[in-house]
């Protein structure tokens, strides 16, 4: 590493596919030499994975606690800590949860909710990093192709930082999400086709206007942006690794952050080996899981009430599927059902609601204890990435609501010793 | 006061209307002698206010950071900080803007962002005052009257505590609000009723089954609860007072908690004196600021789309209107266009996006502002109440989707060329 770093660069870019090394002047998006190789039809090639002087930084960082009092700053492809704005993105709570359903749980159960961060999704953590890059680089509009999340996330960052947001989004978007990137102050641009067109048309109009391009698995700041959860996780861990953490995948790029981060830490000697991590897909949105061991693609279509994780190609499918076969990560795939219903047990046994996509991870977690595959005394992270307030639609199709009473004070009480519950 | 207190008791309460002290004696609401005089068509009576025996804290607490490292425990009327459970309420950040819409302001405009608490309300702080209480006082089941924040912020609260939560509701509730209220595993009342109806039941169901009850300006602890706002402002500010706080005002408790906190510093000698106080209310609900003045009660029915803060009748009318008479506060009514107004400046200016009720406080500020009343390098200081995903549905309402596009780049660049904002 530290010979080809050199010594002016803060850091590097190298290609998941050919490790070619890639100087970072200016923007950078994928591998140019494996870029013209990509199809619709497969996952791209050529995402990039940034690199920094990790033997030089060991020399001056040599605590943890230097690292995080300056805000990660050292492994952060930025100039100064100052351009990620005033809001408090990140620094989101870990809870320990020590029950659920009554009973006492003989692992320790951490809930990483990053609910709580301003637009109310784990994304805010990508776009934050992705909008002061483009503040550095002079460029003030930031353009991102999303069903979701990301594009919320992204218009509320750029709304905070004065940047002008292009947000490309397939027609089939629901209000609700729409509403938020409008409010914003964002440009929706509404294409009369899927994500993957949106996807495509965002990257030819921002190479047209000389945008900033913020997509998930193009742009490789994101990873750099989600991959501050580890640190966090360390820090609040007292500086340990937790045993396992949960997370959701759909394309592949919050996993690939979380990888990335503990792999930060491992190059700069704070930690000696890293935690297992489990990637949780839907049932019906399974295709990191069913094409990992696999030599030829095949695409099963999606269909999962979990849209922040409802995907046909993984984007980032190459370097999720290197990271979990270098360390040892784990699998594990979970069906619509088990979503709601460990949404349900999330919310009623901890007050945390949680969209689809966060309940899939919780329920891998339920999966792996049912299975008696979490062992006594461990540690285990379910890494919860967004509100449940950002999908009611779905969630309010499968509860129900009781029909109303008469406002009478017996029937009330009536009613109310028959609940069986209560 | 501290002849009146005894030494034993932590605090007691005082009748806002008649000025007795009560002493706490397990559970306590209203005060027992103007209780019986209340009358559905006014503004009850007998609303408690919590006192402390702040000569002996003072003695104690010499510090604001002594007071803050105790997390406020010597002012809060629990026997044990860990009562109040895991989850992060309050802690929520403080933003210091410094340009709307391009103009650059010429005092300091502080946001207090409370949608960042664990059910995305502020009415979390009463929520977990109220919990910790009640597991304090060995009563599992809380129940509370709402129309939406209140209930499901209870609801959310109650299952991290592991505690029942019952909360009755009037048929007309929108079901995102009662999704989440659900989704917390609390039992709901739907009563074929209104609001009001639904209040009084629920205090009459509380007292059948011995269940406590959380109503606002009711319970006197929400108050408690609600005031640690104020620590957290002044803890902010660097131990300063803002020069203003804009809250928005429906029923008056949010308000009352907001002095309640300065005036317990103002006891304990770390301020001297009292920040400006600003009542915000809609146009449509202005039923506090018609009446302050008057010595007869009379009743505007609300119309604003802003719903948290729709209340016909202010159920903490005589404190709201003692603390605004004693400490020289203000009043502003703000229309709803204003409301959606101010709504899209704030989140395309700041990235927070509110819900109306939080964006009405803010229209209050701007109404200041238009009408140069406020001072130049005055600290302002705008209370932002809630998630504006609590209520998507009014803003959807108010906002314009631009119609899909076909799939072509160059018609896309075009529609993007002709967009005069980008």
């Amino acid at each position: 590493m530290s010979t080809i770093l050199k010594e002016e660069k803060k850091y590097i870019f190298k290609c998941v596919n050919c490790n070619t090394i890639i100087q970072p002047i200016g923007i950078q998006y994928l591998c140019p030499k494996c870029e013209i190789e990509n199809s619709i039809k497969l996952p791209p090639k050529g995402v990039l994975n940034t690199l920094y002087n990790f033997d030089n930084i060991s020399k001056k960082v040599k605590t943890f606690k230097t690292l995080k009092d300056r805000e990660y700053f050292d492994i952060l492809p930025i100039n100064s800590i100052e351009s990620l704005g005033y809001l408090r993105v990140g620094r989101t709570p870990l809870y320990n949860i020590h029950k659920l359903n009554s009973e006492n749980l003989n692992f320790e159960l951490l809930l990483k909710d990053d609910s709580q961060n301003p637009t109310f999704s784990f994304k805010d953590r990508a776009s934050i990093l992705v909008s002061a890059f483009a503040k550095e680089n002079n460029t003030n509009t930031i353009v991102a192709a999303s069903t979701g999340n990301a594009g919320s996330s992204l218009a509320g960052i750029c709304a905070s930082q004065g940047q002008k947001a292009v947000i490309f989004v397939p027609s089939s978007a629901p209000i609700a999400k729409l509403t938020q990137i409008v409010m914003y102050g964002a440009t929706i641009v509404t294409i009369d086709g899927n994500y993957d067109m949106a996807f495509d048309l965002s990257i030819a109009v921002s190479k047209h206007f000389g945008w900033f391009n913020r997509n998930t698995a193009y742009n490789p700041l994101t990873i750099e942006g989600k991959k501050t959860v580890s640190f966090e996780l360390f820090d609040q861990l007292n500086e340990q690794i937790p045993d396992r953490i949960f997370v959701p995948v759909g394309d592949g790029v919050i996993i690939s952050g979380v990888y990335k981060g503990f792999e930060d830490l491992l190059k700069l000697g704070f930690i000696e080996k890293m935690p297992v991590i489990i990637a949780v897909q839907s049932e019906g949105s399974k295709n990191l899981i069913a094409n990992i061991k696999s030599k030829t693609w095949k695409t099963i279509p999606s269909t999962t009430l979990a849209d922040s994780i409802s995907v046909d190609i993984p984007r980032n499918f190459y370097m999720t599927r290197d990271y979990i076969q270098k360390y040892d990560g784990e699998i594990v795939a979970v069906s619509d059902d088990e979503i709601i219903d460990a949404s349900r047990i999330l919310s009623r046994n901890t007050g945390i609601f949680a969209e689809p996509a966060a309940s899939a991870a919780f329920a891998g977690m339920l999966k792996y204890k049912s299975l008696n595959r979490i062992t006594d005394g461990s540690k285990n992270v379910v890494l919860l990435t967004g509100s449940g307030l950002k999908d009611i639609k779905t969630l309010s199709s499968v509860i129900t609501i009781p029909k109303p009473l008469k406002p009478e004070i017996d029937s009330i009480v009536d009613y109310l010793s028959d609940l069986k519950k209560i």
